[in-house]
């Protein structure tokens, strides 16, 4: 089938997930965001790129934090933004999904930035606007259900690529709720993508899905025997709601054997850098020493994050079916 | 009594109702909106005619739909544009309405948009600005109670001049549940004052309110009679709230009475256009293949009631008692 | 111990207090805002002195009528306005306050307004910031517990210089719920800090907190008593959540001990000010025929607030650490 998220001509149309998108076109987002770092250190902050544009935040699912990055990183490009909290919307008076898209495109909506708990919304929204050929509206997935988060997939590409350059001679480690994590999901395919020799996942069995070797990755349950010689360590938010069922016996225990700790942090090598999506959990999946050290980059990813995502929005707004 | 929504001049003051508007100023608004229309097909979508005004948005009654047509008809034009959820606010703290007012006016405020579950509040704010000589802030009204919904009745004779370019030779079908709908009381009056020679309204005895026939309505309980030969239909939503009550049997019997269909539709005028004020319950009040087909410009009243609504605001922000 | 909200150059580099504001800071503010007030009458009400700024209005109370006053002055700066209900946010997934506030900043923040039930948290906030070097990031307290409301404070001083233009021949009595009232602290320390002879503070023993004495206020429990020969008079707002304690016995019995009746006026000097920070009470702490008459100006007060604030806010935004 037709990869719903480029156009006719191979360009970026919607992004709904980093799964079989093109080297090329993730190697184009990352230089056009590594444009942007700059302008958000300058005293006026904005450019006018998508001046008069009217991006929509259809939040099905409450996200404050990620709204956030894509309400600044729209503001940043000039762009006029409505925040819709759906829940509390038409979609409650029965109107289904589809037709309150319909109904935002046809207020001359340029782009639908998606929140949704189920996975494919986005897709769906998508391959929709193409069929009905409304084509001058783009989707970008903020993440749905289990499926796909790839603008934060993107912006960990970019952090990786901002501290060691070059792909193809890295170990890196992702480590913790690989099962129910979208991060994780769209983390392997980038750095798969883009040439990374050693992915590894690090987690307990029952936080470790089926098929990861399939899809080229190393799965350690020991966390010190997986962090050997790493370059790069992802750690991963630990659900709290995961913690009270059968999955995991409590917080304290998680810690003990996933925790990051200096300790651990020293098995890998002396340059590592140590990622996260945030928020973090102290004391649960890290320790503060760590997240507040110095090879940890968890708040230059916050910064790196709105460059990738005005990157990817001006890169939509600026294609054309 | 002297009409609160024109000033000394006769020219527009506040929107408050279509009723007692002249016909001249109606058709001032639509000439207005349709060099609107335009603009949203444009690159950069925003002109600067409300550059450095505040519009506040005062939705006393939730309508996210509502809203965001405001909102964007706002941001095209380059007004500031606040929210304000007025449940959650001062109101609540035992301020009255009119306190409220007189402190988001003291604030320079240059419209009000209002949004209230009682008939008359946006004429009570109107007249208070207007005795108070608060002349620099207009109100629009965007709904209250059962009373009146006009942008939604202008944009309504807005999509019909665009199909059928001249008013005074057409037959006018208004269905569903006028008891209790703004639009139709909109619509009527809105068809009246610009010639419309034969306006009908189709329902249930149960949802047809009393002194349509002095309004110069028709009257019809069955929907196959009502429908002949009409230009435009213009389908209403039916509430789901009403069902519960003894006002009306259940969905699928409504859908049977008076469900547009295919079949329904053949009785009208080849080239009679649908219209819907939205949101539509498919299945309810309208057949999927009628509301998804040729006929239907459902989607077209969307466009036009932001054009339609930046025309009101414009023409308001530009007038002066 | 340093004064946070001043930077090494002795500017103001956040605004958490008037406690300890040096008198040269707090004139300065005013004539700032005194050259706003001209701007929100022009026809476009907009100075681009933070254009491409992003504020964050970080709101962990709800106060919709002080959130609505920053957010105009920010988009009359032409600023970015992000508003954040921190309570639907990610510190309730268990983020520390800290954690959230380095996040933002890391986005490239430049301006928390920050309202927040628990004394002391704004100025957590800009320790913080100031210890962790984040200079680019400026502090607003928006109102903290029962501890300071500098913006509110500034612009009864903004009121007070606008009609009497001389502060140090003045009594003015500020009457009611001293005890609850972050306004009443503010005011005493600014009315102090620009030499007015004589503060009163007029309100039941139970309302009435303790050491008002050593900072030189006058303590009147009879208001008859309070009243006589003052310049200015400060009613604050009684909170209803008052009323049911065993603090006061009844809002009627409250009125006709410390209400503001024309009578209890006539006993100020005749060319006296009424001033309230909103929203009243009519009929608990100030009767309608005072609200409304001749000599309230408690709507200017809300017009030179919007000004207040642009000045404080461009203010910092002009100042480097």
């Amino acid at each position: 089938m037709h990869n719903p998220q480029l156009n006719s001509n191979g360009e970026l149309q919607h992004l709904l997930t980093i799964e079989g998108l093109p080297k090329s076109i993730i190697n184009h987002i990352l230089d056009t965001a590594s444009s942007f770092v700059g302008i958000s250190d300058r005293e006026v902050k904005k450019v006018p790129l998508m001046r008069g544009k009217s991006v929509f935040n259809l939040f099905f699912e409450n996200s404050t934090r990620t709204r956030t990055t894509f309400e600044i990183a729209s503001k940043r490009l000039s762009a006029d933004v409505i925040n819709l909290n759906i829940a509390a919307s038409s979609t409650t008076k029965g109107e289904s999904l589809l037709d309150t898209i319909d109904n935002l495109s046809a207020m001359h909506a340029d782009m639908f930035v998606v929140r949704h708990s189920q996975s494919g919304a986005p897709y769906l929204i998508a391959k929709h606007l193409n069929e009905s050929k409304q084509h001058h509206v783009h989707v970008v997935n903020a993440g749905d259900g289990r499926h796909a988060h790839p603008t934060q997939g993107l912006l960990d590409m970019y952090t990786i690529r901002h501290y060691k350059r070059d792909f193809t001679n890295l170990r890196v480690a992702i480590v913790g709720d690989i099962l129910h994590s979208r991060v994780a999901r769209s983390d392997i395919h980038a750095l798969t993508t883009l040439g990374v020799p050693e992915v590894r996942a690090i987690g307990p069995h029952t936080l470790l899905p089926g098929g990861l070797e399939q899809m080229g990755v190393r799965v350690f349950t020991d966390m010190e025997e997986g962090l050997k010689d790493v370059d790069v360590i992802i750690m991963l938010r630990l659900q709290n709601e995961r913690m009270s069922g059968a999955l995991l016996p409590s917080a304290g225990e998680y810690f003990k054997s996933y925790g990051l700790t200096p300790e651990r942090l020293a098995l890998a090598r002396p340059d590592a850098i140590v990622m996260h999506p945030g928020p973090i959990n102290r004391g649960v999946e890290i320790d503060s020493k760590v997240a507040d050290g110095k090879q940890a980059v968890i708040l230059p990813q916050v910064t790196f994050g709105i460059a990738v995502r005005m990157a990817v929005m001006s890169i939509l707004a600026g294609s054309h079916a």
